[in-house]
This record gives structure tokens, C-alpha cells and sequence, in this order.
């Protein structure tokens, strides 16, 4: 059985305390498959997909922010060069799924709070094999 | 692929829009496995638990509302009987699990709105076999 909080998390309290940008932190994880995570973010992420797993965006705090989203592009590389063909747009308060494969990338004009739910082991930076951007979390 | 929403789905919105309480309404499954729904609470539910699956709950309005917990009644009647030995508090923003198999039972004094994630298939009832109160979500 997964390990569980005997108390509830804010997730508010957390991004909040939160210092850092584009560093998920573990929230919880649910059946030991899909994994919660919560992070700040501002500014613009860079192309890339999760091939195994959807991506769920909550919108928590501050925003709004973009989801951009390419539904052709087989790479981060063509969808750097192709941009996006769908914006969705999150404010506070908002659910958005990212499918499995599908190239996005979240741009945040101003400070923001997400959680994100997605399988356990997934990393921030997708199909982007080796960036230097990439955050390991923990998940227990 | 799972069916998914083009633009984004406010939870804010959609608990301030539902009328009744204890009828989950389906917002998005993730990876064809788990379901995210939205239901408004007010009042006792009943112990029951879901013997295959987690479930996490989020305070999205309202509330605060209580999780009551029995972790050694292995079911419903005995949860009854011994009463709860944890209760969480969940204000707004608040995140919590329910691990599978666990006697529980949301207790909402004030109309809440509440976010739940659970296996694709879990029935609001759980182990509590032909209750009356068993609502059926149509998870597509």
C-alpha cells in the first residue's frame, strides 16, 4: 500500500511556499500508479510529450496561463518549428488534460500555481531526451 | 486515447453549478484507468470503502468538511458500530487519501464542493452492496 498522509496538504499553502520555478514537488500518490505533483512556474517551458502517460493540469494560484499545444508535431523539434495549433487557457480553478504523445508546452506570463497528475517516474522534461533541465522527484 | 476536452473545465463553476448533493458528475479520466469527478456534499454520508482503489479527495468551495476514517473495521456495519478513530478536516485547497480498503465517511456540515480521483468503475457506494444511494457516473 502506498504511503499516506495522515493529514490533508494544502495545495494553495504549498505553492505558495514554494521558492523556484519549474521544480515539481511529490504531492501524493494514488494507487502506485499516477503521482500528484505541484510546482510554480513562470515564463515559458519548452516543447515536449509525455509518450507514456496524459498529463492533468489543475490551475491552484495566480495565473491565468497557457497550455500550448501542437497535435501534429511527432518531436519537440517540430514543434518548435511548426508553434502550436490550440492554446487552452487556465485560470484559477481549471482542469486541462494533456494526452498521452501530444507536444505542449506551458507558458506562464505571471507567477502560477499548478498541480499536475500524471503516472509515477514521468519527468518534467518528456521526449526531450538529456536537457539539463530535468527535475527527478521522488514519489513516496 | 481517452476522450478529452478541448478547453478547460472550472471546477469553481461546475460545483456552484450542480444542483443536489452526493451525485458525482464526471470531469476527465487520466490514462484510461482513473477518473477525476465533482460532486457537491452537504450532511453525513455512510461508512463504506472502496476495497480496489485509493480515493483522493480536494476541498474545491465551501466546507470545511471531515473525512471520518475507521482503519481496522473491515466493513461498513463495523465502521458503525466503532465509530471513527481519525478524522481529517479539509478547508478549501486541501488534499487528501483515502487508501483502498479504508472504512470512511465524508461529513460536510455546510455545503461543500469536492474533487475526488479513484479508479475508472468506483462506485460512490463502495463495499456497501445494492444501497439505494448508488449513483452510476458515465466515465467517457
Amino acid at each position: 500500500m502506498a504511503h499516506h498522509n495522515v493529514e490533508p496538504i494544502n495545495l494553495h499553502d504549498r505553492a505558495s511556499s514554494v521558492t523556484g520555478h519549474w521544480q515539481p514537488q511529490h504531492i501524493h500518490n494514488i494507487n502506485d500508479t499516477h503521482s500528484m505533483k505541484l510546482a510554480t512556474i513562470q515564463g515559458e517551458f519548452f516543447w515536449h510529450s509525455h509518450p507514456n502517460t496524459d498529463e492533468l493540469f489543475y490551475c491552484v494560484s495566480g495565473g491565468p496561463f497557457s497550455i500550448e499545444i501542437n497535435r501534429t508535431a511527432r518531436t519537440p523539434r517540430e514543434a518548435e518549428q511548426l508553434g502550436c495549433d490550440h492554446v487552452a487557457q487556465l485560470r484559477v480553478g481549471d482542469v486541462f488534460c494533456v494526452a498521452r504523445g501530444v507536444q505542449h508546452r506551458p507558458v506562464a506570463p505571471l507567477e502560477t500555481g499548478i498541480m499536475m497528475i500524471e503516472k509515477i517516474g514521468t519527468v518534467n522534461i518528456g521526449d526531450r531526451e538529456g536537457d539539463e533541465r530535468t527535475v527527478y522527484v521522488e514519489e513516496k
